[in-house]
């Protein structure tokens, strides 16, 4: 991919229904926050975010739980993706 | 379990009625904020967390009280858990 | 008590009409922020809090004054406790 | 007085028409604050407040004015006090 | 003048218009923020406000433009005095 | 160009619909946030911002997807352009 | 000029549609916040500012974009003037 997200922002690529089935994950539709599950495809630097030292936790590849409303969606190539921060990321999938 | 939780954050699984019998403690619906008691089931690295250091001070199997409207919850393998940061718990019940 | 309050939080017992006349204080009830009188029963730890360090200044025992709408209630063998933060906490009665 | 606030709080009794008078300073019911003047009757121990060092520039005995609003009302042996934090007092009258 | 303003705080009086109008300066009424002149009466000793290191620029003599808004108004022997931080002058007028 | 921007500000110009298809993103109109494609046209220094050390990580020439909200518009020799924070720009596209 | 900005501040006062039309750069009236050509008549000295290391970027006689809404404006011997923070200058156009 080349679109490479500053700072503490990851680009992920929402995962389709059967693919949350099999990794045994549900996200009921009436959750208070609405997480989804994604997969990481791009990792920002880190680096000093707002005067803050923030370490990449998450890396290309990664299964992982984000609220539904956190960041910007684009698309790409004809895929949509999203463009958020790693603190709006709660989990990692494994 | 096979959620691991990002920075501060932790996965828990509320208690039942008759679990929280047993460890004396009602929480009165009327309650102002609603606190809950749940378990720990996972627990993050904690570490640098928006330029603060965090050390995590509970573990798996703690049981705790919450603040019923922190975190996001989710479903795994059938059953519900809640993911929260380790500030919206207020006490280990020992 | 078993409740062992995080970071610096403490637990509460509010104290009755008699116990306050005793100490001389008498707090109106239409007052502006409505505070009351307790009983330290648990102190957290303090610690780094938030990224800061918070050093406990009150122990079980002490007879604090507090405001009313601080904090969470929880119900505990069938009597009444206050979880809130040090902070939260204005004075000591001595 | 048996009442010790704690971190930069202190304890104020408002002073009397009088008082006031005698001092000098009349202090407009129309203004947009409601300034009050009191005189310092316990003074907290100061040191970190959440996270910031505070130093206790007042002390028992000192005539100040502050912000009507400050604070939270209490009344003691028959007497009413306000606590309130060192930063909202405005000046010492001297 | 025996008020002593505390941290960065520092007491000024209004200017009559015919001393705006020797110093050349015209506050226009429909200005957004109605900048007024004063001068400076007394000031505090600055020092760590808010955790803050405040260096007073300002002395007792200053003439300078404020907000009009900023600070609370006090009578003292007949004349009219406002109190507010140094971070509500705009500029001293020389 | 000769406006140099101050800080961690830079100055963008849109790209045209062409220029984004060369590209391969679409961003679809009913985004929530309403991300834009722009090329850097000036970058400020960086250094020593609201108190926090700012490192520019863009450079002129870049492409990037920015918030379509972020920013103030200005029109220089007939062309539009954007003065805007790094920290409003989400990615670089290479 | 006889007006010395406190802090970070800035003495500016705008210029004119020719003066505007002569360095090339046209700013929309329907922009959403509604920047404007100004020149520097005068700069505070900078140092700490609400705790913060501030070094002035600008200097008398630079030509600078600011944001319409910000500031506070004052009339002195006739020609209208605006204060502002540094911070709320965009760019320096050269």
């Amino acid at each position: 991919m080349n679109i490479k997200p500053l700072g503490d922002r990851v680009v992920i690529k929402k995962l389709e229904a059967e693919e949350k089935t099999k990794s045994g994950i549900v996200l009921p539709s009436q959750a208070k926050e609405q997480p989804q599950m994604a997969e990481i495809v791009a990792v920002g630097p880190g680096g000093v975010v707002d005067g803050k030292e923030i370490k990449m936790e998450v890396k290309v590849g990664d299964k992982v739980i984000f609220s539904k409303y956190a960041g910007t969606e684009i698309k790409y190539d004809g895929v949509e993706y999203t463009i958020l921060r790693q603190n709006d990321i709660l989990a990692i999938v494994e």
